[in-house]
Parts: structure tokens; sequence; C-alpha cells
């Protein structure tokens, strides 16, 4: 694809000689003749003025390299632009292979993909344009809408209701058994069976080997426009708000409520039954143990105000001087009595 | 099912006027009429004055907010009792399904329903009332009690013996090979083998995609109505006590012995080689590092009791304002000099 | 196996009457006769005194307890040597299962041991002696080297490169999409395709139900020797450097660089675009914020000098002391004044 052509599609102007054909995206680092990279992170300062690249997606008042420009207003919806066009799905083919188990009672909507090794249990029903790779087990009663993308080895437990456009990372498990149990007196451990189920919106992903738990009564929501990254866990009764972004590795304990646009870090952990306000905020790897105000940036376990929490942190480095010097001020007072 | 039945089955007391017809459970904030909900956790005072339920189970002494009401000894533990009412365990079809792929020399017992795409090894031992869905890989010479169910693509590796009843969630991993290298002083990395096995007892269950490594000599064991929920990672070589309960993400480093009855929040981390006693609380997100005594409650990390703890973590936040305090105590000390 | 036989094979020398039978490795504590056992971890002193092994080995100048001793240089690495001996990997038929699914235009090498319930896309290529468990998917145009092992349920995503003596553990996915994801001021998600690819050297191995994302653009590196141990997370567009170390359910974000023969304990997370030097060693739970040089070890959240943590964290527990001492200095000087 010629750079120009690439400039067109991204709304962008070329800047400087020539018009190169293009073959692919590359990172500064790494992008040799015939690749075009982008800078938005001044981290990579560095990378850009040593680039090899024959083109660079750039910002406005940012200086080039040398080589051609595409000035955006925003190199990096540009090169999330650009990721569009080279981008190729992974192959599936058409129709439903005689290799996949399909229940009778199931329905499945127009222009479905498929594989052979792929489970759909009894009176599932799904919308258009299914794309189910091997290894997929649906159980019974399971309902999805149009678009529905399951890689390969994802299970989905009974009667879970999925959106549009949703899309399930390889390995990951929607609506088992939340984790109830009480110890009894006597001894031995009481099994809460688990009766609810999961509710998935439209345009939610789920990242490789995640789970999500069923609700023990009612529903574990996730709103319509949430991504969860691989190997989260949202436990029974969650609410999930729309469009909010939990990184790898995060979990939420049961019954809590994350709220709208809510953006968390890896490896963060959230406690039951707590309220996280709509717009906050999670640093990586911090533990929520109360609820939290919206629009707040927290960090730290348990996680406070994120610039409190950091002062602490520096502080914290300096404890043994700190108890150094009320020693110092301790002795003085005794010299001085 | 009308009230009065659930209430009988219960073995509780109607109070208030009418039977009305219960079609299921569902959480306060979202009964309406027909479903019966409950009320044990005082966090929740609010939607019970405001529940538009039919009937509510509470325990002794709390009021009612003006529907019908079932009253029990333990309003938690009646709610239990009133899942298994409600409880439609996931369909399967009975017998092995001509799909399955069982090795001639593998021995099944009574009752057996086995899906499609399910895998038996060679010299497999399995009781009566097996449950197995579709993609369970169960590798050679493994030993299987009765009433055993596997989800989807639960992977179990070469001889590893399980008891009675035990449940695997969707995608869980029993008996991989645990992570034992010794990084070589003239460079590379001696992987050693692992030639133990995992042992679980009776009434266990693993949550979905949950790891539990066989040991390099020995046994990792599983006792006896210990549950682990998902993404937990059980290392080579650890034993885990009787009816342990250790929620999501937690991980426990090889060769430790975790007690009876011990209860662990999500995301808690222990190191290896280590003795965590008997009826031992661990907190979410904790991170042990040294042996913990019997019945204590622990929490941070590296965790110590939790009590203290958490004024720790009260001071911490305080820490910016302690450094002043100090500097100003120590200028004025240098004024009077 | 005779005592002496095994004392050739670890090249040791035999101390102590007799030449037993030895039919297994056990723990010093789980080790009847019959059994070999080692000792080289000093936690273990009681157990070795104690012992009702057969034969023990034993590293230089340590004292047995009474049984045929195996002396060898290393203790530990002796038990290394000896676990070869006791090894037996897991059953796969030769050749490929009828009931396996490749793709015509797939390439498989000499040798091959391929279960029924494999799936094997379009234009992958495969070298000698692959063994592929049952439910194993591949993606189209996945290039492997020879001698590759992956276990039951792995996945492995299109256009994925990977070299010799690699081996998967159950239910590993390996390419996924990376978690990209920008949200627009008008309110939505733009969804990032990620394009990029992975990367495994040769010698790497990779925990079960580990996840290691593609990248943006570019390749996610796993360099020869690496170890990825269960529930490990790479994200997009990291590199992990030869003969790393990282145990299970540590993190990895986006485009971080992990050095040569850097250590890491469980439960680690690094953020992202950050450098981490060789040889680092980093504490189980820790996790890192900035950049950290070659060859230190680190600890805590977020990450500094291990032996200052150390001392930090004593401390942080007198910290209610601590306050109540600057509480008292300042009531004294107020008294002075």
């Amino acid at each position: 694809m010629k750079l120009s052509e690439i400039a067109t599609r991204l709304g962008g102007e070329i800047e400087g000689a020539g018009d190169p054909e293009i073959k692919g995206l590359a990172p500064l680092d790494e992008a040799g003749p015939g690749f075009l990279s982008f800078f938005s992170n001044p981290r990579y300062a560095g990378q850009l003025a040593e680039t090899t690249a024959s083109a660079v997606i750039l910002g406005p008042e940012v200086e080039g390299p040398g080589c051609p420009i595409v000035r955006v207003p925003d190199a990096y919806l540009g090169f999330a632009q650009a990721l569009e066009l080279f981008y190729r799905p992974p192959e599936l083919a058409s129709g439903v292979d005689p290799g996949a188990h399909v229940a009778e009672s199931a329905e499945i909507g127009e222009g479905a993909q498929i594989a052979a090794g792929v489970h759909i249990g009894p009176r599932v029903r799904i919308g258009a344009n299914v794309k189910l790779h091997p290894g997929v087990v649906i159980y019974e009663e399971v309902l999805i809408g149009d678009d529905f993308t399951a890689h390969a080895n994802v299970v989905i437990r009974e009667r879970v209701r999925i959106g549009d456009r949703v899309r399930l990372a390889a390995g990951a498990v929607v609506g088992g058994e939340g984790f109830g149990y009480i110890p009894l007196p006597g001894g031995g451990v009481w099994n809460l069976r688990q009766i609810g189920t999961v509710e998935i919106g439209d345009d939610v992903e789920v990242g490789a080997n995640a789970t999500v738990d069923r609700a023990a009564i009612g529903v574990t929501r996730i709103a319509s426009g949430a991504k969860l990254d691989n190997l989260v866990m949202i436990a029974h009764g969650c609410q999930i708000g729309n469009e909010a972004l939990i990184a790898a590795q995060s979990g939420i304990a049961g019954s809590t409520r994350i709220g709208a646009r809510v953006q968390m870090g890896g490896q963060v952990g959230v406690a039951g039954h707590l309220v996280v306000g709509d717009d906050v905020r999670l640093a990586a790897d911090s533990g929520v143990s109360g609820h939290l105000a919206a629009g707040g940036t927290y960090a730290g376990y348990p996680a406070f105000e994120a610039p409190r929490w950091r002062r602490a942190m520096v502080l914290l480095r300096k404890l043994p001087e700190l108890f150094l010097r009320v020693r110092a001020l301790e002795t003085k007072g005794k010299h001085k009595d």
C-alpha cells in the first residue's frame, strides 16, 4: 500500500519527499525499509531519532527523523487506524464443519463459521455471523447475539446470555459456579448451589483463560463495552460497568459493583460487596478493601489516593533513617534532663 | 413451589399473610413478584426495606419488610438450603457418546455420562456415576472414585489419583509438571524431571482454569473437603489441609503445607517450604513469607497479625505528616541549643 | 535399579554397607524401604535424621543418617540427575491419529505423535518428533521447530513462530490478541488491532494455563531457555531474556524488556514499557514500577533493594510505637516550653 493511500485513509497529510510502498507497521526500533512506524510515547524519543522506518506517523509539532511523515492530529489514534489497514483476521472455514457437534434443538443464524471439535448444547440460540474455533464448548440454553467470536477451547456454561459483537479469547470460561461455601459448626463444608447466571452486554471482550462466574442467585453482569484482559477473575454476583477496562490477572470478589469506564492496571484485587464509582482509576497491583468514590485515582494495598500513596512509598524507604532520627531526639532529650 | 412447602423444607416458620407461589430466588434489589429473597449481611439493610420480593428468608429478631417471611435460625444457611430446591444441574446425556475416545484398557463404572470429545487414556479407572463434559482429557493410569464431575476442557495428567465426589471446573489442569529448574554455573538451565504425582481426596472442588502441579518426587496432596477457587495455583509438593478454602488467584509455592480449615481470601501468595497452621485466616492479597501459627488471622505483605497490620496501614497514610513532625522536633531542638 | 548403578550414573561414590534395589525417589519424610532420597535444604535436617529411606544422596561433609549414601559434589544436582533415571514421559501413540484434524497444506516432520482431537490449521509447518496431546489447536501459518511438545488443550494462534525443544503445558495460550484499547473522548472504546505475533526461541517452557499475547506490531519475544510457570501472563510486545525463570502467576505488562537470567518469584507484577536488567532477582509478590539495574535483588511494591525493603517491613510493624514515641517527644517539648 502506498504511503499516500494510508495518509488519505488516516485523514493525515504527508510531509517530506517520496511516496514509499508500505508493507507493514513496526515499532520504531524494529521498523526497517518498507515499514511504517509511529511516535506518541515520549519514552521513545531516542528511538524516533534513529529509526530506519520508511515513514512515521506523527502528531502536531513533533519533529520528524528525516523520512516521510504522516501528520495527524493524534499519533496514537492514527496508529490505531493504520492497524486496521494491515489487520488479517484468523482464518475459519465457512459453514458448520461436519466434525462439529451441534444439538438438533440449537438454532444458529446466517453466516456461521463453526469448526470441527465445537460442541453446542440443546436449545442454544446464536445470532448471525458466529465464528467458533475448535474446542469451543457451549452448554445448554445459552443465548448469544450477532457477530460473536469464540476462540479455541472457550467454555460457556448453561443459560449464559451474551449480546452482540462479543469476543472471547482462547480458554476463557464464562458461567462456572461461584465459590460459595459455608464451613459447618460440626465440621464439613456446605456447598452453596449457584443457580444464577452471567449476562454479557454488547461489544464486550474477555481475555485468554479469564473466568467469569455465574451468580449464586440473580446475575453476574458485564455491561456493554467492558474489556477484560487475560486471566482476569470476575466472581459471582459482580456488576462490571460500561466500558470498564480491566487489565490482566485482576480479580473482583463476589457481589462487587465496578462503575462505568473504570480502568484497572494488572493484578488489581477488589474485595467483595464493594462499590467502585464511575471513572475510577486503579494502579496496577493495588488492593481495594473499601468503597471508592467516583472519579478518583487510587493505588496501594489497601488502596488510597494515588498521590498520597506515592509519597508514603517514598517515605517507606526512609523508615530506617526516621527511626534513627527519633532515637536521636529521645537520647538528646535524656541528656538534657 | 408454594412458600409453605419451601418453609417446610427449610424447617422454618411462615410469618405474615399469604402463601405465594415462588418461581425462584433473587437478591433483595432484583427480586420482583414471584421471587424469594433473603437477608443476612447488614450491608444490605436498606435493600431489605425496599425489596419487592414476594417473600424473604430472615433470621431471629430481624424485622421484615411487609411481605411474608420464612423465619429460620440462620438466614444464610436457610438461603443455602433454598438454593438446593431451585438448582438445576447442567445437562449431559447418559452413556458414553460414540464421539468420545476411551482407551480399551480404561475401566469406567456404572452410570457414566461421557460426552463426545472426551479423551480417556490407557489403564484409567473411574468409579460410578462419572460426568465428563466435552474436551476433558484424562492421561494414562489416572484413578478416580465415584460421583466425579469434570467440566469442559479439564485436563488430568498421568497417574493422578482422585477420591469420591470430586468436581473440577472448566479448564482446570491437575498434574502438570512442577516448575523446577537449576541454572547451571556454565550457562544453561537444568530441567528437573517431575516424577511424582497429585493425590486429591474426597469432596474436593477445583475452580475454573486453576492448576495443581505434580510433585517432583512424592505427592502433591489436596486433602478431603478442600475447595480451590478459579485460577488458583498449587505448586509441586504442596499439602493442602482438609476443608481448606482458597479463594481465586491465590498461589502456594512448592512444598508448603497448608493446615486444615485454613481460609484464604483472593490473590494470596504463600512462599515455598512453609507451614501454615490449622484454622489460619489470611486476608485477601496478603503475602506469606514465614511459618504461621495455627488459629491466627494475618494480613499484609509480608503477612503479620491482621489487627496490627490494619493499624500500621492507617499510619502508613500519615507518614508524610510524621516526617514533618520529626523535622519540627529536630528544628526546635536546634533552636534551643 | 541397584544403588550402585545409580551411583555410577551420578558419578558419585557409595558409602556404607549394602547395595539395595531402588524402586523410586521420595522426599525424606515419605521415603520408605526401597526408596532413595536426598538432602540439600538445611530446613529439612530433622527429616534427614529420621528418614527410613534405603539410601540418601548427600553432598560433601554432610553426615548420613545410617543408611547407605551416594556422595556427590552437589546433592541437589545429584537428585536432579537421579530424577532422569526414574522419569517416565506421558504416553502418546505413534503417528497421526485418524481423529486428528490436520489441514492438507500443513507440513509435519518425521516421528510425529499427534492425538485425536488435535486441530492443525492451513500452512502450518512443524519439525520432527512433535508430540501433540488431545485438544491442541494450532491456527494457520504457525512455524514450529523439532522436538515440540504441546499438552492437552494448548492453543497457538496464527503465525506464531516457535523454536526447537519447546514444551507448552496444558491449557497454555500463545498468540492471543494483546489488550489494547483507547477510550474515545465522545464515548466508546477503540479496539487496537494486534497485527504482530509471538516468537519463542529454543528450549522454552510455558506453564499450564499461562498466556503470551501477540504484539500490536512487531513481535512478543520469549528468548531461548526462558521458562514460564503456570498462569503467567506475558503482554503484547514484551521481550523476555534468555534463561529467564518466571514463577507462577507473575505478569509482565506491555512492551517491557526482561533481561537474561532474570529470576522472579510467584505473583510478581512488572509495569509496561520498563527495562529490567540482566540477572535481576525479584522476590515473590513484588511489583515493579520503574526500570531496574542489572544484577540487583529487589522486593516489595513498589519494588526496591531487597535488604532495605526487609528492614522497612520490620519497621512497618513498629509504626504504632513510633507514632507514640513522636507524640511523647512533642508533649515533653511542650512541657519544657
